[in-house]
């Protein structure tokens, strides 16, 4: 049987992680591979039910929030991810653990060392074989979206620029899982980096 | 200012927690204290909701149940028991961490470690100063329901048997905190017993 394959994107909102997320896809089922795309949070039916109570429960305490983050993230791997794995299959995350470590820690009251143990606790300890962290910078984001103002530019440059950096400072802490890509480039010369690396992963 | 007092009561359904939770609450207002009666699962709003999920969201993964839990237990401290507590109030809550120790850990994949790490995160290590854990046999509640089965009856004396041990456990290895009530006796002598540990703890 083909051995599973666990890959996670990570980045701010806005760097075209979906976009390639469905290249990466596409590209494995052209090589005869079963790909379950997922997301979190979000990523099961209970998930949904926990991201609404993120999104609209009112204000959580800090501690609930990384911990409602992280019961998403328990049911996800158990219930998808780790089954789609024992099938041999390929999953793809859009958004995983780095997403709580750069969102979750450092600004409020907890540190990434808790909410990594957390996460740890909740995946039974299971990490991607391979996490693509597509980065830009706030100007380049900006340019982007020139003349359609949207969350990103209401959330204002000060949370882009600190997660950011987070996403950077766990990445390049684990060069052996986290690959930085420039997403700052065009959508195809993203993808061919992106490739590049997979093909490298296959073989 | 007068200190804050956080007592909890544990122990398997049908002993008469809420019974006695009510006694306590009004001998303490007779002396004057200010007193929140709380509960877990769903002492808050958001509590209500998470509530909800673990009854009605269908199979949950048991570390996501944990979570949920925990995220229960981290908002019911940090909005309403800690609140109240620096106010110099006292707090009852019927269940707090013990029901997670002997609910969640154990029978399944979680063990004991575990969910008291989980707990100590979400709470930030807040323990009540007295645990009452109203304690009878399985015979002994059996005689209670007489005539009426319920939940009790239905889900069997194996669930009562365990999670009754577990209760006994913690309690006999934390005597400092924890107090065990005969609740076999009469409501009036289950409270007597109550009444005699608080009046020690009040002076």
């Amino acid at each position: 049987m083909t051995q599973g394959l666990f890959i996670s994107f990570e980045g701010v909102d806005g760097v075209g992680k979906s976009t390639q997320v469905e290249r990466l896809k596409d590209y494995l089922e052209t090589l005869g591979r079963t790909v379950v795309v997922t997301r979190e949070p979000g990523g099961t039916a209970l998930g949904s039910q926990i991201r609404y109570l993120l999104l609209h429960g009112g204000d959580v305490a800090p501690r609930a929030e990384a911990l409602l983050y992280a019961a998403d993230r328990a049911h996800h791997v158990a219930t998808k991810i780790r089954p789609a794995l024992e099938r041999g299959e390929v999953v793809i995350s859009d958004r995983y653990i780095d997403s709580s470590l750069a969102y979750q820690a450092g600004g409020r009251e907890l540190t990434q060392m808790q909410v990594r143990e957390l996460s740890q606790f909740a995946t039974d300890n299971l990490w991607p074989v391979r996490t693509y962290l597509l980065d830009m910078s706030f100007e380049q984001s900006r340019m982007r979206l020139t003349g359609k103002p949207d969350r990103l530019e209401s959330a204002g440059s000060e949370f882009f620029i600190r997660a950011r950096q987070a996403f950077l400072d766990i990445a390049q802490a684990e060069p052996e899982r986290c690959c930085i890509v420039d997403a700052s480039q065009s959508i195809e010369d993203v993808w061919s980096a992106i490739k590049d690396d997979v093909e490298g992963l296959l073989s």
